[in-house]
C-alpha cells in the first residue's frame, strides 16, 4: 500500500511503541520489595503497585489531571517553605521547578492511576512525589530511580501527609476549576441571556402556567427569569468558595501538625494563595479538614442547585423552540447540525439536550459526594478520590455546557413573532381585561362561548352585542397587562 | 355565643381532655426505673420511656402503621407455634386474640412512638409487646401494667428477639402494601390506560421527536406505549417480591436462631402464610436477613423505576393535552376543579401534577433507603424504622396515586381529533411519503420552501408543478406510514 | 363493663361522632357545583372537592402545617396592605383577625387536604382563603358558606394568586422552621460538643486512620472537630437564607403583578417582615420566584451538608462507644433506656441511631427537592407542595435530632480513661518518637518485634537492647505529639 | 541533553505530530456545508461538526467504547438483514467487514465524540455510519469521503433510525457488560467469600448488634451472610435482563417501523442474539422501547442494590480488621503496598476502600440514570447517551472492583484466632447461658459486677459464690448457641 497520511502515522505509532517496549525497565523499590518501572516513566514503585493493585475501570477512570495539577502547586509550595525551614536550597529549587512543570501540564502522562485507589488519595500523592523527585533528581544530573539526592517521601513529601495534602489538592483543584471554567461559563451563559432579555423586552406572548394558557407577560420578562436564575446560580458558588478556600495542608497525618514547624500550615496556605490568585488560608480546623469533606459536599449542593437552575432554563427554550408546526413555536432556535436526512425545517434542540443531560449527571454526582462525604470515620475520610472526581466532573460539566449552550444556541435564538402574536391574539384569558367594563359574568360568557365555538374574543364579544369592536380595542390591551398598576 | 356544631365539638373535646388528664396515671416498671403511664393507653413503661427519649418530628412521623399492623400478624403467628412447643394455651390464645385486634387496627391509638428510635425498631417492638400484654391481661381479667399472666418478653415476645422480629414485620407490611395497594392501583391504571389505547388506535396524529414535529403515528400506538410501562412496572414490582417473601423471624439477636427452637422458624414463616394468603416463607439465610435489606432497596428500586414511567407518562399527557389555545391541545382532560376564577377552559392538569410529585418523592425515598441500607454494620442493620417507612410510603403513594390519576384523569381523556387533525394535515413531514415518487431532492425543496413560505404541502407541491392534487392524495396518506411493510 | 377511662373515653369520642355525624352539612358551591361541607368547619366547597379528588397517602400526608399557618401570616399582611389600598376596613380587621387564628394554630382542624394535589398549591391557597372567609364571616356575624360580606377570592385573595401566595408562603414557612427549630437545634449541639471538647483537652488517645492505628490526637481535638462541623453547619444553613427571604408575593398568576398595585409586592414583604421579625423581601425578579424554586433547593442542599456532618459525628461515637469489651470503648454513653433483655452493660447507642436514619432521610428529601425543582415549566413550577414538605421535614427533623442527641447523648457522655489510656501505651506507632535518636531502622525493628511478638514498645526495645527504660519513658511522650513544633 | 528514551519518545511524538498536522485534510460534506476530516480518520463531516458543537468535558467524556463496538455489532446485522432484503450483497459484505472491526475494537480511535451531545445519541449513530462507510468504500477499492459505494445514510443506516439503533446499541453494550464483568467479577467475589466462610465455620467469635456486644456467632457464619448478598447480586442483576435483551431496532423513528420491512425487527434481533450469544429479542413495544428506558432504569436499580450489598461487606471487613493494637482485629487483612512510612504493622484496608468508593459513585450514578428516564417526552426520551455511559459505568466498577477486591484482600483474609477468642472470652453476654441454670437475677448480678469491676465472667461467678469453676465451664459453651435447639 501507499504511504498515506495514516499509515505513516501508524507505522511510526508501531515503530515507536517497539522500541520503548524493547527497552529495559529499570527497576525501583519500595518498602515491599523491587519492581519494574519503564524507562521512559517518572514515577516509581509505588505507582507500579497501585496500577497492579487497583485493575478498575481503565483509563477514563484516571485521577483528574486537575488534582494532578494542583498537587504541583502544593508541592511547589511546600518546597519553597520546607526551604525556609532549612531543606536544602539545591534540592528544594529543583523540587520546585519539578512541580512547576507538573502543575503546568508537562507531565501528564506519569499519573497512571485510577480514583479507585487508596480512600486517602495516598497512592497518587506518591505518585506526584516519585515523579518529582525523580525529575528534580535528572534536573540535578542524577540517576532516576535512585532517590538520591531527591526523596520523594524525605524531600518531596516533607511535612506532609497523604492525609493533609490530598484534601489541599482537591480544594485547589476544585477552587481552579470553579475560577477558570465553571464561572466564566456561568457568567457567559448570563450575559448571552440578559442580552437576549432585552432584545425581547417589548415582544409580548401568552404565559402559560401548569403547561396552561395564562395571562401574558413580556418575552423579555420571561428570559429575565432565566437570567436571574443563572445570576443566582454565579452567586451560589460563590458563597460555597470560602470553605473551599481552607487547606488541610499542616495538618500531616491526623491533624495534629505532627512532624510540621509552626507557621508551616500559614506559610503554605499563603504561597498556594500566591501562586494561585485566590483567597487560600490554613483551615482553621485541621482535624475536620481531615475526617470531613463538608466543603465538596456543600460546593456540590451549589452545583446540584445550578444544575437545577439549567435544567429548567433548557426545557423551556425546548418546548419554546418546539415544532416547526406542531409545537409552540414561540422560538426559533439555531440549526446546528442535520436534524434528519428526512425533513428539513426540523431543528432538534442538541444544546439543549447536551445541557439537561449535563444537569442530570451533576446531581447524580451530587449524591456520590454526598454518600461518600457521611462515610469518614475518625481522623480520616477514605472518599477522597471519588467525592473530589465527581465535584471536578460537575463543574467542568456545566461551564462546557453552558458556554457551549450559549454559542450554539443562546445567542442564536429569534422570536417568532408572528406565531408569538398569533397565540397572542387567538388567547382567551385576555377576555380577563374586560371585567371591570362588562362585569365578570359577561366576560366570562363570552370566554366560554368563544372556547365552546373556537372563536376569538373580539368576534364573540360583538357577536353576543356586549360591546364594540372599538370598545374591544380600547379595553383589551396586552401591554398594559404586564406589571401592577 | 350561641352553642354551634363547632362549638360543641370544641367543647366536648375539652372536657374529654380535662378528663383523660385528671385521670390517674397508673405506674409500670422497666429495668430502668417507674413511669406513669396513661391509664386509657394498653402501652407500658419501655414505650413510655421512648417518648421521653425521640421527640423527633411529630405525630406525623410515627411508625407506619402497616408496620403495627405486621405486627399484629406476626405476634400471632408466633404465639400460636409457641403454643405448639409448649407456651400455656390459655396465654397463647389470649395473645393471639389481642394480636389481631392489633393486626385488625382496633388498637392504632396505642403506638405513639415516632420512626425516629432505635434503629432495630426495639422500642415499636416494645411497644407491640406491651400492648399485647395489657391487652391479653385485660382478656384474662388481670391488672394492667401487672405483667401477669401475660409477659411481654417472656410470652408475647418469645423465642423472638427486635432483631429478627422488626425485619419480619418489615417485610409483612411492605408485602401487603404492595398486594393492596400498589398492585391493584398500577393494574387500574394499566386498564384504563389500556381501553384508552384501543379506543384511540384509528386516530392518526404527527409524532414528536426531541419535542420536534416527526413523522405519524397512531395515538392508540402513543397510549400503547404508556400501557407497556405500567404492564412492566406491575412486572418490575413482582420481580423483586421473591426476597420480600423471605422472613428473618427465627433468627432472634444475630441470626443464629440462639433461644428458638429447631423448626420455629419455619413454622412462623408458614402461619404468616397462611395469614395474609402471600407465599412466604423462612429467609434461608438469617444473618443476610438481619444485618442487611437489600431486599427492601431492591423493592424500592423497582418502586423507583415506576415512578420514573410514571413521571413519564404523566408529562406526556399534561403536555399533550396543553392549551387551550397555545398549548399542543391535542388531549382534552377532564376538568375536575375550578382552574382559574378568571379564564374558562382553562384546565389545570391537576392529577398530572399530583403524580409528578408523587415521582418525585419516590425518587428521593430511595436514595434515603439506599443509604440506610448500605449502612448496615456487622450482624445488625439500624436504619430499619426509617427505611420500611420509604418504602411504604413509596408504594402507599404510588398506589393511590394511580387510582386518583385514572379516576380523575385517565379514564376522561378525549381525543380533540380536530387539533390532531390539523396538526397532522399543516406537517411538513409528510412529505417523505413524497421521496420514491418524486425523489428526495424534488420533495426536499417542497417542504423546505413550505417551511419558509408558511404554506401547507399539497399547494406548494403543486405551485412548484412537481405534481398534481390527484397526485399528492394518492401518495400522501398517513395511515400508511404506521407500520412496516 | 365497668366504666373505666378507656371506655370513657371511647364512649365519648363515639358520642361526638354521633352528634358530628347526624348534623346537617350545610351546602356551599364554587364554579363546579354544590358540595355538602361538615358545618363544623370552616372550609368550603373547593376543599371538599379536593378532599375528593386527591386521595392520596391519607392523613399523614396532609399540607405541613407550617404552611398553613405561615399561609395566616401572609393572609394577615395582604389584608393590611389591602386596607392600605382601599379595602373596607370592616372587612380587612376580620380578615386579620381570622388569619390570626390561622397563624397561631388554632384552627388546624380545618386544613385536611394532602400535599399530593395541585402541583402549585391552589387548593391548600383555597383552603385557607375559605377558612379565613368563613371565620371573618362569623366574627362580622355572618352565615358561614354564604360568603358574605367576607369573599375567600375577591377579599381574602385579593391582589394575590395561588402562583405567588403559595411559595410566599413556603418561604415564611421554611424561613421560620430554620430559625425556631434547626438552627437552635444546630446551636444546642454546638455548645454541647464544645463543652466536651474542652472537657476532653488533655485527654491523648490513639488517633484513627483508615479506621487503624495512627498517631495520636487529644479526645478534645477530635470532638473539635465535630464542634468546627457544626458551626459550619450553622453557617452553611444561614447562608443559604438571604434567597428565601424572598417573597414572590406581588407576582400574581405569571410574574408580572397583574391586578396588583404598585408597592403591594414591598408592602407585603414588609409587613411579613415585621409580623415574623426576619428580614424578608420582596423577590427582585417575580418571574424566578414562581418559576423556579431553586431558593429551597439551596436550602436543601445545605441541609443536605449538615445532615453529612451528623452520619459523621454519630457513627463516630457510636464506633468510639462500643463494647462494652469487644469494641473501641474509647467513649462511655450514656444509658438511656433497656437495651437488653439479656445483658447488663450493654448500652445501645439509639441517639446515634435515630440521628443517622434522620440524615439518610434528609439525603433523600434532597433528591427529591432536587428532582421537583429542576421540573418547573415556563411561568410555573408545580411541584410546590412536594418541595416545601421535603424542606420542612428535613428542616425539622435535623433540628429535633440535635436536641434529642444533644440531650440524651452527648451531654452524657464520658471519657473511658483507663481504656483511652490502654490502648495509647499497647499502640506501635509512638515508635515514631523514637526516630530522631535511634534512626528509622532501629525503630522500625522494635514496632515490627512488637507487632509479631505481640509485646509492647518499651519492652522491646530494652529487649532488643536499643534504649533503656529511662531513655525511653523521656524519649517516648504523646503528649508532645499533639502539634507543630 | 542525551538522548534517553523519555526525549526520544517526546521527540517522536512531536515528529509525528508535525507529520499529522501538515497533512492534507480531506473535504467532506454534510447538508450543512463541507469540513475539513483529517486524513488520517474514517469518520466524516457530521462526526467533525458534532466535535466543533459540542466542547463538553474533553476526552475523558467520550461516548464508552462498549457502546460503539455494540453498534458495530449492530450494523453488521441490520446489513445482513437488508442483505436478505435486497440490498446490494458486495456492499453488504463490506459493511459486514467493516462493522466487523468496529466490533471488534480495531477502530477506536475514528470515534472522539463525547457524550454530552445530542439526546438521542444522532451523532454517535452517524459517527459509526460514516466510519463504517468510509472503511467499506476503503475495503471497495473507492475514496474516503466520497460516500460512494458505500453511503452512510442509505446503506450503512439502512431501515434505521437513531432513533431505534441508539437504544439497541445501548441493549447490547449493557447486556455485553454485564456478562462479560459484571457477572464474573461478583460470582469471583462469590466464590471467594464462600471459600472463607467454609474455612472459618468453627471460628466462634463475639456478634455485634448495634455496633455492640452481643451474642455469639461462628465467624462463618457472618462470612455467610455476605455470601448470601453476593449471591442475591447476581440473581438481582439476572432478574433485570429480561427487558434488557429487548432491543428497539425496526422501530426506526418513532417506534412505528416506517421505512423498514416487515420482519426486519425480529431478523435484526436474532442476528444479534447468534452474533453475541445472548438471547436478544425484538421489543414487544417499540414506542416504549424509544420514549422510555425503563429497562436501564431497571437495571441500574439492581446495581445500586449490588452496590449497597458491597458497601456493607467491605465496611464490614475493614472494621473487623481494624487495628492492629486499637481496633478490633478479628481478621487480618492482607498487605497490599506501604500503608505508612512510620508505623509497621499498619496494614490500610484499601482494596475496601476502593470497593466502598465504587458503591457510592454507583449510587449517585443510579440517581442520573432515573433522572435522565424520568424526563422523556412523547416519542423519545433525549437522555440516552448519559444514561448509558452511567450504566455501563456502574457495570464496569462493579465488576472490576470485585475482583480486584477478591484478588488483593479477601482471597487473603485471615482470621485472627487468638484475637477473637479472647474477646470471645472476655465478653460478659456469655452469661445469658447461665439463666437456665442460676435464674435471670443472679446472671444479671454476675454480668453487672463484672462489668463493674473489669472482672471475667467466670472469676466473678465463683466469687459472689453462685457456681463452682466446673459448673461454669459446663454450662457456658458458645458453641452451643450458634443455633436453635
Amino acid at each position: 500500500a501507499a504511504l498515506t497520511q495514516t499509515n505513516f502515522s501508524s507505522l511510526l505509532f508501531d515503530c515507536l511503541h517497539v522500541v520503548v517496549q524493547s527497552s529495559e525497565y529499570r527497576i525501583e523499590a519500595d518498602t515491599f520489595g523491587e519492581l519494574k518501572v519503564p524507562v521512559d516513566k517518572y514515577y516509581g514503585a509505588q505507582t507500579v503497585r497501585s496500577t497492579m493493585n487497583f485493575k478498575i475501570g481503565g483509563p477514563s477512570e484516571r485521577m483528574p489531571i486537575q488534582v494532578i495539577k494542583a498537587f504541583g502547586i502544593l508541592k511547589r509550595a511546600a518546597a519553597e517553605v520546607n526551604k525556609d525551614y532549612g531543606l536544602d536550597p539545591r534540592l528544594a529549587d529543583a523540587i520546585v521547578q519539578a512541580a512547576d512543570e507538573v502543575a503546568a501540564g508537562k507531565l501528564d502522562d506519569h499519573f497512571p492511576l485510577v480514583v479507585w485507589q487508596t480512600g486517602s488519595g495516598t497512592q497518587s500523592n506518591m505518585n506526584v512525589n516519585e515523579v518529582i523527585s525523580n525529575r528534580a533528581i535528572e534536573i540535578l544530573g542524577g540517576k532516576l530511580g535512585s532517590k538520591d539526592p531527591v526523596h520523594p517521601n524525605d524531600h518531596v513529601n516533607k511535612s506532609q501527609s497523604s492525609n493533609d495534602t490530598f484534601p489541599t489538592a482537591m480544594h485547589i483543584a476544585a477552587a481552579k476549576e470553579v475560577h477558570e471554567v465553571l464561572l466564566p461559563g456561568l457568567q457567559h451563559l448570563h450575559d448571552a441571556l440578559h442580552a437576549k432579555a432585552v432584545e425581547f423586552k417589548d415582544i409580548i406572548k401568552i404565559g402559560r402556567t401548569h403547561t396552561q394558557d395564562a395571562v401574558p407577560l413580556s418575552l423579555g420578562q420571561e428570559f429575565g427569569g432565566y437570567v436571574q436564575q443563572v445570576k443566582y446560580s454565579i452567586e451560589r458558588v460563590k458563597t460555597a468558595m470560602p470553605r473551599i478556600y481552607e487547606l488541610a495542608a499542616g495538618g500531616t497525618a491526623v491533624g495534629t501538625g505532627l512532624n510540621t514547624r509552626i507557621g508551616f500550615a500559614e506559610k503554605v496556605a499563603a504561597t498556594v494563595a500566591s501562586l494561585t490568585g485566590l483567597p487560600f488560608v490554613t483551615a482553621p480546623n485541621k482535624f475536620e479538614a481531615l475526617a470531613a469533606h463538608d466543603a465538596l459536599v456543600e460546593l456540590s449542593g451549589a452545583l446540584n442547585t445550578v444544575a437545577v437552575s439549567m435544567m429548567k432554563i433548557a426545557n423551556d427554550i425546548r418546548f419554546l423552540g418546539s415544532g416547526p408546526r406542531s409545537g409552540l413555536g414561540e422560538l426559533c432556535l439555531p440549526e446546528n447540525e442535520p436534524g434528519s436526512s428526512i425533513m428539513p425545517g426540523k431543528v432538534n434542540p442538541t444544546q439543549c439536550e447536551a445541557m439537561t443531560m449535563v444537569a442530570a449527571q451533576v446531581m447524580g454526582n451530587n449524591v456520590a459526594v454526598t454518600i461518600g462525604g457521611s462515610n469518614g470515620h475518625f481522623e480520616l475520610n477514605v472518599f477522597k478520590p471519588m467525592m473530589i472526581k465527581n465535584v471536578l466532573n460537575s463543574a467542568r460539566l456545566l461551564g462546557d455546557a453552558s458556554v457551549s449552550f450559549t454559542d450554539n444556541c443562546v445567542v442564536g435564538i429569534e422570536a417568532n413573532i408572528d406565531r408569538i402574536n398569533k397565540l397572542m391574539n387567538e388567547s382567551l384569558m385576555l377576555v380577563t381585561a374586560l371585567n371591570p367594563h362588562i362585569g365578570y359574568d359577561k366576560a366570562a360568557k363570552i370566554a366560554k362561548t368563544a372556547h365552546k365555538e373556537g372563536g376569538n374574543l373580539k368576534e364573540t364579544a360583538i357577536k353576543l352585542g356586549y360591546l364594540t369592536a372599538e370598545e374591544f380595542d380600547a379595553w383589551v390591551k396586552p401591554h398594559e397587562m404586564l406589571g401592577p398598576k
